[in-house]
């Protein structure tokens, strides 16, 4: 899905490429869409995992939030065919698919959003902040970067995803994050 | 497709619900993206010239600013199937499609921003921001609260999108986009 660039791929493309065989793939994953759950939730899982390893960490609420803007951005670049995934998942596909994102990507992250809200209030450097409407204009706003570039890149003066851009985005985006949520005490940390 | 919730319909489920003949839809529109993108161009064209008109009010860039966060906000959640349709011919169709979404809705919007973004830094109520980042986050999260919401949904503790629920989320919005762009001139002025 890298090499193309696209999730429009067969059964039998993956068991060509894979050298497996492709009555092989069908018996594991039974379709495509079983396919494709199965790597996003691998892969959201390695995700989510770090999302832990980031909360355990010494480190003030308000550099673990900037990690956070800076790892998403960067997981998406790195692996673009998880947002088409998300959205595939979601659109072309049974009530059952998008009960599967939900439980591997929207709940888990939502989940760390809450627990890192709450720890940065604690600490009086976030102020009181709604999990569900910070999830929601967190992953949309990054998510977008990515999903909407085909058709902005048709637009004047809007080029492809670079590393630069992504650069410039997750500074866009945490000073939006962080001048929105962050009190005085707060500021002064990422202030350094 | 307000009434079904979806753009799943057919060219005869219109001519049949409009009284039209089925085969002078078919004419008109030439096939059942023709007629979406018909649609799209029709309302994107009456938003656009409600952000003429906001642009040329005698008020100032914050207050244009937070009109326009609650106006997308409210255009979205009064017509659901734009945001649908714009992600249907995002991915469905041919490159056209993209070209088209890129027409009636990208490129006026983002030209939007850079004058608003233009006005309100000449002005010195905004500091210096990227228009196609800007946008890239605005419209990003904005989008999200929709499109994203019935995965979210099956995430506990994640309702529908009500009034209340679009209410709370422009004045998030507002408290982000405010928080990261705004000088404290203008910072002064949404104060009020």
């Amino acid at each position: 899905m890298i090499e193309r660039s696209s999730i429009e791929i067969s059964l039998s493309d993956i068991a060509q490429k894979s050298g497996a065989n492709a009555a092989l793939v069908k018996y594991h994953f039974g379709n495509k869409d079983g396919l494709l759950l199965a790597l996003l939730a691998r892969d959201a899982a390695t995700e989510m995992s770090n999302l832990e390893y980031l909360l355990a960490q010494p480190i003030t609420s308000t550099a673990k939030l900037k990690l956070h803007i800076a790892g998403i951005i960067r997981a998406y670049h790195r692996f673009p065919y998880m947002n088409r995934l998300i959205h595939y998942l979601l659109h072309e596909t049974s009530a059952g698919s998008a009960d599967e994102v939900s439980k591997f990507f929207v709940a888990p992250l939502l989940d760390f959003h809450r627990r890192l809200l709450a720890e940065g209030v604690s600490r009086g450097e976030f102020r009181k902040t709604d999990p569900v409407l910070f999830y929601t204009s967190l992953i949309g706003a990054c998510d977008h970067l990515f999903f909407g570039r085909h058709a902005m890149s048709r637009a004047t003066g809007v080029g492809p995803v670079t590393d630069e851009v992504c650069r410039q985005y997750i500074k866009h985006m945490e000073t939006l994050i962080c001048g929105g949520i962050l009190t005085q005490a707060g500021e002064a940390i990422a202030a350094g």
